[in-house]
Formats: structure tokens, sequence, C-alpha cells
């Protein structure tokens, strides 16, 4: 059957926008940059939500929400205290349309405001402008707080999820006594992010620490969660920040301690966007479309039967329906789709493109052999089985493709993952194979540029590794390990 | 203890803005118009969503997400179309900040628009465009979605939850084959806020018709929920329109029926927003604070230890923790709060003007006794109950607190609903009393603003009721039924 995707070996980055455009992800729209998440498209996104604001709020933070709009002078105390401060930003001048003589809305010239005001590229500023009347002594402390929002940075290029003008994420921001409770609430939130991966993406991401070079401007560290993709381009999945006292001085937020002494709180912050839908589609998805771990899948189970009459259908449906009361229990999404005009194979191939992990069938010769057919997504393996054992082999294999999305992954990550001493050989790899390099780099800025330009490959981090001394691959000089550079999205 | 809240009697207005500062609901911003959501205002519109997202999949709808940013273009089309068009927007007109010559963040004039952009106050435009992509036959209808989303309208006047410029709030916008169709799904979903309203906010609504006045501009009718306020003034708390095919004609979206005729789609939009945390605070506080419904109330139960030493502290705890045990078996969120340095009247009062439903207080002596001392916050009354049979006491009284404020809350309605006959009674009911006043017009629009201009009320609904032929108040033309008048919000 024909799937109009091209293949990944062909162009890769026709079959990412072929798989968005198969599987209803996703639509342009003809504002910059910004996007319409259609429902299927939405309804992954909102599976991770569910799980990671469960995680949030395991480990003890609160969700608060914090205005759209910043005033430009907000931005002004950032920006005078932080170099390399992001300044592609949709700015608000006016606040009144009306009509004009010939009967078109234009902007009302005389509605202009005093301050211009900016869409939240980040929140940071907002935020601490708000924790200064929050925070006095250290019974207020820490602050752990999390925000489900829109914010915007003007994008020249756009790629569906990886990057638009608006973005759809989270971003937790804390504050703390002191500058250990801080750093330990950035790792432990990477942690989060990454058994998140782990358990419910089956991406097994690459922590690090990002180099001078790589990290937010605002931060004193940036710890970042990195995937490989199929293509061997590394994709940045995450970031958690030591904001170390940076914003606290820059709003002036002071606290008493215990002692009674004042001193300046130190913060975190940490996001994840709705560019973990485009890690999930360039880890799992093949030439057929996408592919989905079961634990993020909308509709997990798609339930089709077979039919020449009325008959036939009834007693099928009634065998799904007692099977969907099995799911139901479990907690998992089944969907019947019984619609009567549209051929099986063509209900195959659409659930196949959007990747729904397991596809069961069942036939009038079924209902005579009390079996079901169950397809399996990842693997495209067909089984028929007695439906008298069906439920628990069911439940079993959302488990296995669960497992076996992961391990895929893993050798993926394994199969993506270099290890070289010289540049040539680094030259060579990222020409050939691409993937993760980990190198010996002295930990000289212009090094790292110079790298970057001659390779197009940026250091993606410092991973957590015992130190083992070596020499630069390009400057000869002493290194304390190796890092991992990559060709990155 | 002082709970420094203005008593309802004396202002009603301060009262108001004192129960959301003691519950610590919000924060103002120097943005004009926009409110920070702390944790604990948040946590409220966050369990109102939980509760109406699972009713809006229910009824077979699915979450999607269009563009922050709207075309003024788009505005236009639908400007010439409508009369009565918001113009009070926030409009984009630029995307680049840079740094002056003195250091200073300044909007960079070579990055303006070629078009404006608007933030959205409302998505039909937006979302009718896409609408014409997604529809070309009967097959693709009905579409059924619905966004949790930001929108912006620019306010002069401001009231926390009730008049905002940025507002956070759920728009469903569908798209349906036929006339029909679309009234029912109209009815259906204001059906499914009025259930949510005695359900769960334990507020009984009046449904009904909003006049050609008081109707959203771009619709062919509007329904309403209202509600009436301790103080007697109404206030709207959500809408559902149906549009015909007001916005398919503007935005040409045609499909082929089965016959292959081609026609418009018609729609319905509706949408209900964090105003109903207002509509809450205003129906069911009292002057020590906030009153919260259970099944809407983050934190349903306070668990509050009283001791002296070490070993008491730790008896008591345990006890706690073992209805702890029960109350999460249950789905019950309860807290406790042992802090060692805040006195127990402290912690009663705190919790008192943050609406927590019931208190359970375990002291020496109800260790010893093996009791508890239970606190509802609705009656204010105490009952010291064992222990041994507590857990099911207070699961129960969670239903009763529930149902004792609908309860008060519909006599509140009936006691604030009249019913006059003349013009006279009519302005005497306003001056005295307010609340909803049912009272015969003749349908023209000129007689309700005279009446508007001449009382401030306004026609808040045409209710569903049988007709009753009568004589308008003000014109003493016949009238087919009496409809309800308010001083609203």
């Amino acid at each position: 059957m024909k799937k109009d995707i091209t293949p990944r070996k062909e162009n890769f980055s026709q079959w990412y926008l072929d798989v968005i455009k198969k599987a209803d992800l996703i639509e342009s729209t003809e504002v910059r940059g910004c996007m319409t998440l259609k429902p299927y498209g939405y309804a992954i996104w909102e599976n991770i939500k569910k799980i990671l604001d469960e995680e949030f709020k395991k480990t003890g933070h609160q969700n608060a929400y914090f205005p759209l709009l910043i005033p430009k002078s907000y931005l002004n105390k950032e920006a005078s205290h932080i170099d390399g401060f992001a300044k592609e930003c949709a700015v608000v001048t006016h606040h009144r349309l009306k009509t004009s003589e010939n009967g078109e809305i234009e902007v009302d010239p005389g509605a202009k405001l005093e301050e211009e005001l900016i869409i939240r590229p980040t929140s940071e500023t907002i935020i601490w402008k708000s924790y200064k009347n929050w925070i006095q002594s250290y019974r207020d402390l820490p602050i752990l707080i999390n925000q489900w929002c829109n914010v915007m940075r003007w994008e020249m290029r756009n790629r569906p999820f990886l990057r638009s003008s608006e973005i759809l994420w989270q971003e937790g921001h804390t504050a703390h006594a002191t500058q250990k409770e801080a750093i330990d609430e950035t790792e432990k939130m990477l942690e989060v992010y990454f058994n998140f991966g782990k358990n419910y993406l089956a991406i097994p991401f690459l922590k690090g620490l990002k180099t001078e070079t790589e990290k937010f401007a605002g931060a004193e560290k940036t710890y970042t969660i990195e995937a490989i993709m199929q293509d061997g381009k590394a994709l940045q999945c995450g970031t958690s920040h030591f904001l170390g006292q940076n914003f606290s001085k820059v709003f002036d937020v002071k606290f008493t301690n215990k002692e009674g002494k004042v001193n300046y709180v130190w913060g975190s912050s940490w996001g994840v966007t709705t560019r973990l839908v485009g890690a999930l589609i360039m880890t799992h998805s093949d030439d057929d479309g996408l592919v989905l771990p079961p634990k993020i899948a909308p509709v997990q189970i798609i339930m089709i039967p077979i039919f020449k009459n009325n008959e036939e259908k009834k007693e099928i449906e009634n065998t799904f329906k007692d099977l969907n009361i099995f799911f139901a229990e479990k907690k998992i999404t089944a969907k019947l789709d019984s619609h009567e005009n549209i051929s099986p194979g063509w209900k195959f191939n659409k659930y196949e493109t959007e990747g729904v992990p397991i596809r069961i069938v069942i036939g009038p010769n079924d209902i005579k052999n009390q079996t079901l057919e169950i397809f399996r997504r990842d693997t495209k393996e067909k089984i028929t089985i007695p439906i008298a054992i069906s439920k628990n082999r069911i439940l079993n294999l959302l488990d296995e493709i669960q497992e076996n999305l992961y391990i895929k992954a893993v050798d993926l990550k394994n199969q993506m993952t270099h290890n070289v001493d010289s540049y040539e050989d680094f030259k060579s790899i990222i020409e050939k194979k691409r993937g993760f390099i980990y190198a010996h780099w002295c930990g000289e800025a212009d090094v790292e540029k110079k790298i970057s330009e001659e390779t197009k490959a940026t250091i993606r981090c410092i991973p957590f590794e015992e130190k083992e001394e070596g020499i630069c691959i390009y400057s000869k000089k002493k290194s304390e390990k190796k890092v991992v550079f990559a060709i990155s999205y």
C-alpha cells in the first residue's frame, strides 16, 4: 500500500515532514512560524504534560500562572546584566484597533502604549519581579513553581515541533536559601527529565553540562538532556539551569536567614517544550510513518472488525466490547473503528501511519475459530491467538513494545556514539556517520568555535563521567576529560 | 482572631478583594490588567479545568491548539461582516529589540511587521480559517474541538477574576452539517456548564438566551449561564453561541453533503474563564474568608496536630498517617501541617481564610480518649468523635458540605429572585434588594436600553420557561413572557 512517505535514506528532512503530515499532527498557518497543533498532535503533547505534571507535583512543585506580557524595562534590567540576551521578540506597541474611513480595520495611532510590552520569550524576569514580593525570610523558601504556557521567540527558520515562533512549554522557576539547594534542585529536575525519557518516551537521553558558549546566558550552569536522531544529528530535548544569584541580584530578591543575616536567594529554572514530540518522531518512526511508545500514544489499541453483514458485525463488535471493558479497567485507551464505507486496508494504513502501537482485527473466520489477529506497529509482526487468552497477552504486548522501542533507541544511540583521539578521525566521522562523538577538548572557547566553524559540530555537553586526562584533538593542549560533539538540530 | 477582612455588609467590593488577598489567590502586576495566579488560586482553576476537560471529552470533544497571534486582515473579514466587533486588542507591530547607543534596550524600528498581528481576543477567525482546510465533505463533520489557552482584551477597569486584560479560558469551536446539529451542540454545552455548576461549583445557574443587544456579535443566538452573588448582582459565568453560518460564510467554509449538494457549514462556540473562581468566591465565602465546595477545593482536609513534646507529636502523626492512607485511597486531598514554630491558632485562622472544607485536630487529650476534633468550614461547627468511627464520618461530611453549600446557594438565589408587574416595583427592588427580577418586556431594543439607562439593570437572559403573555412594564406593549433583569458585574 502506497503511503506517500519519502524513505529516510532518501531524504530524512522530507521523511520527517511527510510523517507529520500523514499522521495529521500539525498544520502550518499564515502567521510566521506559528503552527496549529491538530487534535492528534496535541493529544501527544497532552500525554507528555499529564505525566510530567504528576512528576513535578510528586517532587513538591506547584503550578502558577504569570502574565504573557513583560514590560520592556524588565528585559532591560536583564540585558544590562547578561550578555547574549535574546532580542528576537514580538513587541506589543498598541492596544486598540479602529475602523478607518474606508471601512478597513487599522491600528489606532492614538492607542500607543507608554511602554512597549514584550510577549514572554521566557519568564525569568517577570517571575523574579514577583518573587521579590513573595520572599522575605528563610521561612518563605524554597519556592518551587512551574508554569505551563506559551512563549514566543521570533524565528526566521521554522521546522514543525523543533523550531517555531510560538512554543508550548513548561518552565520551572525555583528559589532557595542556599547554593547547594539550588544546585540539587537543578540536578533533580534533570533527573526527572531523564527518567521521563527512559520510562515514557523510550528515549535514552545523554545527560551533561553545557559549555560556557552553549549555556543559557542568564545561568551559572546549564544542564542538558540530548538525544541522537536516526539521521545522526543531536537534538537538545530539555535544559535545567542553575541561575546562581543572577536574577535575585537583578531584581533585588533578598531574604533573612535563620541567623538573621540578609542574603540574595539562589535560583534554578528548567523547561521542556513540544520539541519532545519531534524527538519521539525522529527516534522511533519508520518509513511507514509514526511509531509511538504505548505510554505516550493517544490511542494505544485500534480495534477493526471485518464483516460482510450485520450479523457478523454485531458478533464481532460484541467481542470487541468485552475486550474494551477489560482495557478500560486497565486504563488502556482502545478505539473501535467500525465505519462501514471505509475498507479495512485503508484503515490499516491510517492507523499504521498514526503509530498506534497495537491493531486488533477480528473477521468472520476469527469468530468461527474464536481467534483474533494482533499486529504490532513497532516490529510489524502479526500473530493470531485464541480470544480466550488474548487479554493478558495484549496487556503484556504493550509493555513489550514499550521496552523494545527503548532497546532499539539504546542500540541507535550506541551505534551513533563514537570515540576519537584525533581531529582527522573526528572530521571523518562527522562527514560519514555523524552521531555523538566523544573527544578531548582543552576547555577553550575559541577552540570550540574553530571546531564548530570547520565542521559544524558543536559541543552538546560535558558528560557526567569520570575525569580521564588526555590531549585536545584540536589544540593538542591538556584536557580533563572527553566531551560530546555532534551536529545538532 | 483578627482576620483583616472587611465584613460583606460594610463593603462588599472590599470584602471580595480582602478574601482574595487573605487566601493568597492572586497578585497584581505592573502590566496593565494582567494578574499573576498564585499557586493556591491557580490550583482552583486547575481543578475546574480537569473536571470540565473530562466532561468535554466525554461529550466527544478533542483538544487542539491554534496560534496566539491573528493577522489583522482576519479580523478585518470578521469586522466587515459583524457590527459590535471588539476593538480593544493588544497589537504586535515589531519582532525585534536592539541595544541602543546608550546601552538601553529599544524596539528595533527596522523590524516592523508588514502586517500587524493581534493577540487573540477569541479564536473564531483563526480557527475558521483553519476549518476551511479541514472540511470538504459531510464525512469531515462534525468537528468538535476545544482549546485551553490565554486570550487578551485590553481592559481599562480591572477586577480580580472578573475582568482582566489577559484571561485564561477554554473555547470550544464546532462545525456541523446541519443547523439542528449546531443548535443541539450549543444547547448541550450549556447543559454541561449548568451541570458542572450544580455538581461541582455548588452554584445553581440560571439558564437562558441573551437578547439581541446582549448576544455575542458573531452569533445568531447566545445562551448564557448567570449566577446571583451575595450582594444581589448577577455574574455572567459562561456562554454558548449558535454561530449559524456567520463564520463559515466569512471564511468560505463549505462542504458537500450526502446528496452531493454544496452548502456552508453551521457553527457553535462556547467558553468559560477564570471568572468562575470569582463566582465561587462571591457565592459561598463569608466574613471569615474563602469557603470552597469540597469537589473544587485544592486541599479538602487539613490535619493539625497539637503537641507539647516529640513523643506526643509522633503518636498524633501516626494517627494522621493512618487516616491519610484512607483519604488517599478515596482520592481525597488531605494535608498535614505539623510546623512546630507556628501556633495552632494561627494555623486554624490560615486554613479558615483559605476555605479548606474540613479541619481535623488531634491533641494529647484526644490521643488519651481516642478521639479527634472535626471543624467544618461551611457552618463552623465543631464536633469531637471517636477515631474508630471517624473515617466514614469524614467522607460523608465532605458530601454533606458540598450539598449544604449548594442548598445555601439555591436559597440565596431564591431569596434574590423577584417577580414584578410594574416599573415602580421594578425600580424599588433594583434600589433596595437587587437580585434577579422577572418582568415582562416587549422585546424592543430601545425599551431595553431605556430601562438600562434609567436603572442600570440589563436583561441577563430570556429564561427557558413557558410562554405567559403579559404587558411590558415599561412600554405597556404586549409581552410573550417575563425576562430576567439584574444589575450585573
